[in-house]
């Protein structure tokens, strides 16, 4: 008699976590010219994973820039199909001095494996690879439904090839669901499915005042400063308390369903530790009359990502700097439209901007913001999946951020995306000292392996 | 019969001209490491200068940086002292391919010396030596009257030397009156004393946002955003109408005297050329009920020099900002304390300092506004010698920059200071194809050897 999928799991755990070191080893950083045939490497890593985990048609295909790998197993007619996406490629490093040890060699400590990519995404990738392993184990070489891969290995530098590939192979990629491993948990022990992601238009904004830089002891007072001018524009955005002014901003904002909020209330959340250990001001801002969940999760926003302009050197040039620049962005939510609001925003720049300076805004990207129906058959089962393998009720929270494949997923192929991410908040994706616990590793395979069998039955 | 001063100046044109050649080759970059021996040798130029001139108890005095040059002529007992001071230090030249010919090789051109230094300020300290010089020479070896000369070699970057050097040499120095020749006529062929200069504030501001860069997706919505709240208060120190809203800023100022703004009422200006010749902007911009002369030379400001915080590359990173900064300038206007003027912003920043943000400002620098009375003999008899040497009623102006030397010689020896430039406004001090005037340099001459002749008369 054959292991079932948790034996199977239990007996190789040991194995998995080997092969999982040997994929982290690879320095698979995206943004590098000198790593790009380590992201190679890493490509064909994930190519013979899937198929040694028993996929077929695996494809290592070529793009622009680093390739995509493609796998599926398709025997099991009339089950519903699922789209298992992740990537491969991993941040930067650097500062190198602040990891304890190299984030190249992975290393166990405290139940946590360190390593660049652990959480982020690798970890999670191999996740999904390791669950059909043990379900083509456990079911006689058989899947209990359809699965096709889609791993990238540009997620860290924008995703170009993946979203020119997805509308070009609707066919190829049709799936009932998109399962995507890439975010956290709410916290450590809660089973949690993010239902639902704020768009984004990212934006730059150029100011032009004086036709060169001014002496402003000869011109201060009368001529238009481009720094002042930016300033005194963004500064008009916002009122005292948070809330947002340019003109139809809240138009189309859609409150979430009154359950939905309740359940966010619900949440273990600790404001004082949130404002002291994670955003370490000296007090949060935003909407008054919103939740911090809703301001973060349901709320749209407004933010200045940087700004620059005029002399910021040491010491002291008084000069009246003839241009400036910001990098702004929009928040969204359901069910508020990019290109409507990049519209409005640009409205807003024109009709305020400061006598004798002249804007420009160009917008860098745009989505809208994503939510998934939790009533959905495969929500509910992978809500259920994870209530079995963790214990206790699934919480269905929302993502401020954003995920840009889940947009293309639902844009180009009409589908919903499960979004189960076995990470923890305090993982340091991006930072020193990336880890990932090892427990969420192997329940993350568990998991992964129930909803599939729960799915196809 | 010995020559006049006017006949001795036309007959050694040439000869002056070659000798400012000279002084002008000497690449006196003050700012530059390499270029500390040519500050050196600029500084013995000077003194030898003076020497020939007929000038005594010259000494090339040592300080922290680059030395001072110092010589007198103090036989004219009864008769008013005159302090002549000047600076023989320059910019650097860069960007060295926009000179049409090479900075530190003089070139005529149209009636224009072309050089570094040429107009800021080795030509006019030229014209000092040589006036002088003429003086002498049609004076049988006397002078009308008692002269010290200081000439520095960091103004270009300061002047933290001659700041601490006239403090301690009250009595060294001690005068009737400063003279100093590094400003410009107010237009081609019109005879210009200014008399006042606007004072500095010169600060830095930094704000403090959450306790190190956010993810905007996130935390975005609730946490403090450190170049947003920097912006935000910005945004609040001025009306739509550039009428600064800081608690008392313009309590103390002192409007000119009828007759001043009569007189700039009637200095030839054309606002469109102004505004898109020397602006370049689509706009003016300041107090609406206030003439752009009052704007820039009598009314106070409050200017953002330069802005920095966040990301500014290309492309898009979405992070809340956890610091930002801004310089931060106000002109003053007599009678604004540079003391008081500094705690009101300070003031103001620490009550708007929005939610969730920590706001310090640092004071750089701090200078009071200087004005000298019209009506002093010494203002008085520079402007009819002026009036004689160009055959046109004098002008009086006033700059909106600041001449840290005036203040110094106002606050500690108590003199007031004439400011007989003989620059023009488009001379592209510290620019590429700096020039000077050949016809001014000699008409300069003749202009300070008139003012000598009648102050010690």
């Amino acid at each position: 008699m054959p292991q079932t999928t948790d034996q199977f799991i239990t007996a190789n755990q040991a194995r998995f976590l080997e092969e999982l070191y040997e994929y982290l080893r690879i320095p698979s950083i995206s943004t590098l010219p000198e790593n790009v045939g380590d992201v190679q490497a890493a490509a064909k890593f994930t190519a013979d994973a899937l198929k040694t985990a028993g996929l077929e048609n695996v494809e290592i295909i070529p793009t622009d820039r680093h390739p995509l790998v493609y796998a599926d197993w398709l025997h099991a007619p009339g089950k519903p199909t699922v789209l298992c996406y992740g990537h491969y490629d991993v941040q930067p490093p650097d500062p190198l001095e602040l990891w304890n040890t190299p984030p190249f060699e992975p290393t166990l400590r405290d139940g946590n494996i360190y390593a660049r990519g652990s959480s982020d995404d690798k970890g999670q990738v191999y996740m999904h690879v390791k669950a059909i392993e043990a379900l083509m184990h456990a079911h006689e070489g058989k899947l209990p439904l359809n699965v096709k891969f889609l791993v990238e290995g540009e997620e860290e530098i924008g995703g170009a090839s993946i979203a020119k590939y997805v509308p070009l192979n609707k066919e190829k990629l049709k799936a009932d669901v998109a399962l995507v491993s890439d975010t956290a948990l709410y916290a450590e022990g809660i089973p949690t499915l993010c239902i639902g992601l704020r768009g984004l238009v990212y934006m730059e904004i150029e100011c032009k005042g004086p036709g060169r830089d001014l002496h402003s002891g000869l011109y201060g007072g009368a001529a238009p400063n481009a720094v002042a001018a930016l300033v005194a524009l963004l500064g008009k955005a916002k009122d005292d308390k948070g809330r947002i002014l340019i003109p139809g901003f809240y138009d189309e904002v859609a409150e979430p369903a009154a359950a939905e909020i309740a359940s966010w209330k619900s949440l273990p959340f600790n404001e004082k530790d949130f404002l002291e250990k994670e955003v370490g001001a000296t007090a949060l801002t935003g909407e008054p009359d919103r939740m911090i969940f809703e301001r973060v999760w349901s709320r749209p926003t407004l933010e200045i990502h940087g700004i620059a302009g005029g002399f910021t050197g040491a010491g002291a040039k008084t000069v009246i700097p003839a241009t400036a620049t910001a990098k702004v962005s929009m928040r969204l939510v359901p069910d508020q439209d990019p290109v409507k609001m990049f519209e409005r925003f640009s409205a807003w720049v024109k009709a305020n901007a400061p006598e004798g300076t002249v804007m420009e805004v160009r917008k860098l990207s745009g989505a809208p913001a994503t939510v998934v129906n939790p009533d959905h058959p495969a929500i509910n089962m992978a809500a259920e999946a994870f209530k079995e393998a963790m214990g206790r009720e699934t919480v269905f929270i929302r993502s401020g951020g954003s995920i840009p494949i889940v947009g293309e997923f639902a844009h180009h192929l009409g589908i919903p995306t499960v979004l189960m991410g076995l990470g923890l908040p305090d993982d340091g994706l991006h930072s020193p000292n990336e880890k990932y616990k090892l427990d969420n590793f192997y329940l993350g395979i568990r998991t992964v392996a129930k909803f599939f069998e729960r799915y196809g039955a």
